[in-house]
């Protein structure tokens, strides 16, 4: 299935949330990943995120589509998921 | 077609991505908004958007599906779109 995540956390939980979900998905944009998992892995995904989290404060989402067949993409702008310069 | 948009634009450029996203979609989180659009009122919000940014800095980034009928909707922690406290 195709992912797709956002997370608007707070300051101190930042880094581990991107560390954790890069094990499973490509950083694209600030706080925005993307990528192609199995069901399990998008579980242990969600299961991973959610130990990082402050419930009532951080707020994390994840969208997710059967195939990106019908998906298109347009960037405008700087395309940043080509350069890798976060942790 | 649903639109799911993630701007990562400079500092001033911020509120007048924001304000004209809005006129076409709903802010559901932090530089996230999404929502159902004609193809033309796609064409449109490209444009608009073009014309605000800063090419060689900003990065806008818009995910469209021909349906959401195959798309499902994780939120871990706070759903933030239902309090509009932005702008």
């Amino acid at each position: 299935m195709f992912v797709l995540m956002f997370y608007d956390v707070g300051e101190k939980r930042v880094a581990k949330v991107l560390k954790t979900a890069r094990r499973y998905l490509t950083w694209i944009q600030n706080s925005v990943l993307e990528g192609e998992l199995s069901p399990a892995q998008f579980e242990s995904l969600k299961v991973d995120v959610k130990k990082i989290l402050k419930d009532d404060y951080d707020s994390v989402l994840l969208y997710a589509w059967r195939t990106e067949r019908y998906m298109t993409k347009d960037i405008i702008g700087v395309e940043r998921g080509t350069v890798d310069f976060m942790i």
